[in-house]
């Protein structure tokens, strides 16, 4: 079973925007066991979008492409692949009315351009957008001419944006999935996301125990992130969950506690669902990190019952004000200190009262580094009911990545420290 | 001159990870006057990796590839590129020697598995990693009897890592682009970001008067993304300049104030630099929104000049104890609604005395609805030296889009506020 998938869009190519279409769709797919083989983006021009299409229905038995919808000038994926497999196209009556419907019930009036939208090829199901005007289109291309053996290949046209696309694939294209194209091997998939331990150490560790399961089909593959490693694990056709069920019992033996989960959970998801179960609140108090820490925390859904509060004191007044932080252990050690990063995750744990409290202060830079403080120093203090403790790491990368690291080691911290409870 | 993007990694298929390195190397290309054609992503083994090159370097004069130059088995693209130009792979001192030192300056011995690194290609130049083991390549193919024509091709190998692969771009690629393949033909590329209109709204305002140009030669897009739509307009060849320039008069006139920037700077970029100009400070008191505005805000260099606090207040105790709002607005209103988000921001004001203080309070979901607060209620507050009021806004989506898109929205009341000082 062949896969591609052709994201269209000249912002893509321009690196004007970011193509979470590719990862989005990737991923849906693996966990309907069919891995993408290829994936292309080419401009939005119709002889671009042909010829990559095209190119598509030579191999695949599924082809999808993204963008090209919309009711704009540089909308063309719609009439471009119609005129390539010479499908006339007709004014889909219920489409019509969806578009209407959706811009009435908006009190906005409908602009003419979206009339576009209505039309389908001959001979395509119409997949429904309730979030937006463009429909989704589904092509089975029967007898295929493209290819040499002239199987069919299903082609699914989707919507650019990203919450119109992922309801439409969720609800439309999955149960066609399962009713046209029935994964018939069995895929299994595992991915072991570890903290604290770099990628080729973390290789060496492992990889001669593993070549007599990789030797047998087994996949191993690594992904390095900023103060992250996932080791996945796959395996395919009769054996598989066998096969990957031994590499991990491998992995989690020579990696133990590095492993942070075996269910591609984010760390903050990780902390959330370890502090919703043992009923722990928590606060946060951060300089340098600037709400990220919260901003990560608060994406997962539940963590209302366990944030309290963060405190993102950027300046030395709101530490003050804010956590109690004292003014002469910012003259005597600076803002960036040891003894400042405990008495902000002191005084956050005091305000709020939550069970813990994990404190960041550091130099993010561009500018504000010394020659005994450099950009990149960082104070991490976790306060409990036993008392507070900082550390000092150092991350001497670009702001966003040192916010990401530094995040990560705060969270790896503190996971620690609610398993140790 | 045609530059093609080969991306390499069964994470990037599988959906495991993000693509980040489409987006950052078409946006540094383009601004340095060559467009992608077309990027294409790979699985890591080598029939793929070389079938891959081997089609692009049929047609490209640059070809890029990013990842399999690591210490791990799934490492491929270095040997594979090497086997298929037919080039002996030399181990390379200065490289080795670069290699044995990242590891002793960090005090940790060098696994085996990284020596591998330090091969290199017959012929290539060496690109130096300061931020990792794993140095780039480059290879002047020549002749290149891929092609047709036999034209020489630049065949660049990049490390997956994006904070390896992005100053060895800057620092060892641009310099060798510019000397190598300079830029023949002007290219403009303009982009204008609109906050607060509807993607076909917007190009029903525009396109007919663009029409002409369009005509002649001017490329339109649009990107809609969550509460912002980019219109960009590019061109090329002599009069580029000329075109862009008058088509961005037109888009102007008739967009006017929904244009944010016209410097693809983030909206938050245009609050730090908007209020570090006119000495204005802020505070932010966020419920629903967790820090991503704190985030946003502090993600741009300098933040620190103009945020002087932001308070996460989730908790309904945490919005009296850090923002002073009244148990019993709490009471009579509920959290979620205009009189507590007028306080919210009224109390952040107070407590940090910012000239500007914003607030945010709503329900996120995917929990926490009644039927008169449905999932997506939000009111976002704003106060200055003249007072403080508040708005209804409704973002029934998921929870991530409906932390950017509220943030997009309490940005843009800020950013109009401040502009009308």
């Amino acid at each position: 079973m062949i896969v591609e998938l052709i994201n269209t869009g000249q912002e893509l190519l321009l690196g004007r925007v970011l193509n979470t279409h590719q990862q989005w769709l990737g991923r849906q797919l693996a966990d309907l066991g069919h891995t993408v083989s290829r994936q292309v983006t080419v401009p939005d021009k119709g002889a671009d979008i042909q010829q990559a299409v095209r190119e598509s229905l030579t191999r695949a038995d599924l082809v999808i492409t993204t963008g090209g919808l919309g009711p704009t000038s540089d909308d063309l994926t719609r009439e471009f692949i119609a005129r390539l497999l010479n499908l006339p196209l007709h004014e889909h009556a219920p489409t019509l009315a969806a578009i209407e419907h959706f811009f009435a019930s908006r009190n906005r009036p409908m602009p003419v351009s979206n009339r576009v939208q209505a039309l389908v090829p001959e001979g395509a199901l119409v997949l429904e957008n309730p979030n937006g005007t463009a429909p989704g289109l589904a092509l089975h291309v029967k007898p295929n001419s493209f290819r040499a053996d002239e199987k069919p290949t299903w082609l699914v046209m989707l919507p650019g944006p990203p919450r119109e696309l992922r309801p439409m694939f969720s609800n439309a294209v999955v149960p066609l999935l399962r009713r046209e194209l029935p994964v018939e091997t069995e895929f299994i998939c595992r991915t072991l996301r570890t903290s604290g331990v770099g990628e080729s150490s973390l290789a060496e560790r492992i990889e001669k125990q593993l070549a007599p399961l990789v030797a047998a089909g087994l996949e191993l593959g690594y992904c390095a992130h900023t103060w992250q490693v996932d080791v996945r694990l796959a395996a395919r056709g009769p054996g598989a969950a066998q096969s990957v069920a031994e590499a991990e019992r491998v992995v989690r033996e020579q990696l133990g506690s590095f492993i942070f989960t075996d269910q591609e959970e984010s760390l903050e998801a990780v902390i959330v669902r370890l502090m919703t179960e043992r009923k722990l609140t928590l606060a946060l108090a951060e300089s340098c990190t600037g709400g990220g820490m919260a901003h990560r925390i608060t994406n997962v859904p539940g963590a209302s019952a366990v944030l309290l509060a963060g405190l993102v004191t950027y300046s030395n007044a709101a530490k003050q004000e804010f956590l109690g932080v004292k003014a002469e252990t910012l003259a005597a050690h600076g803002a960036v200190s040891e003894a400042v990063a405990c008495e902000m995750a002191e005084g956050a744990r005091r305000q709020t009262g939550a069970d813990l409290a994990l404190s960041v202060t550091g130099i993010a830079g561009p500018d504000g580094g010394s020659p005994e403080k450099p950009v990149g120093t960082v104070f991490i203090g976790l306060a409990d009911s036993t008392g507070v403790r900082a550390e000092k790491f150092f991350n001497p990368y670009d702001r966003e990545t040192f916010k990401t690291a530094t995040g990560n080691q705060a969270l790896e911290k503190l996971r620690r420290k609610i398993l140790a409870k």
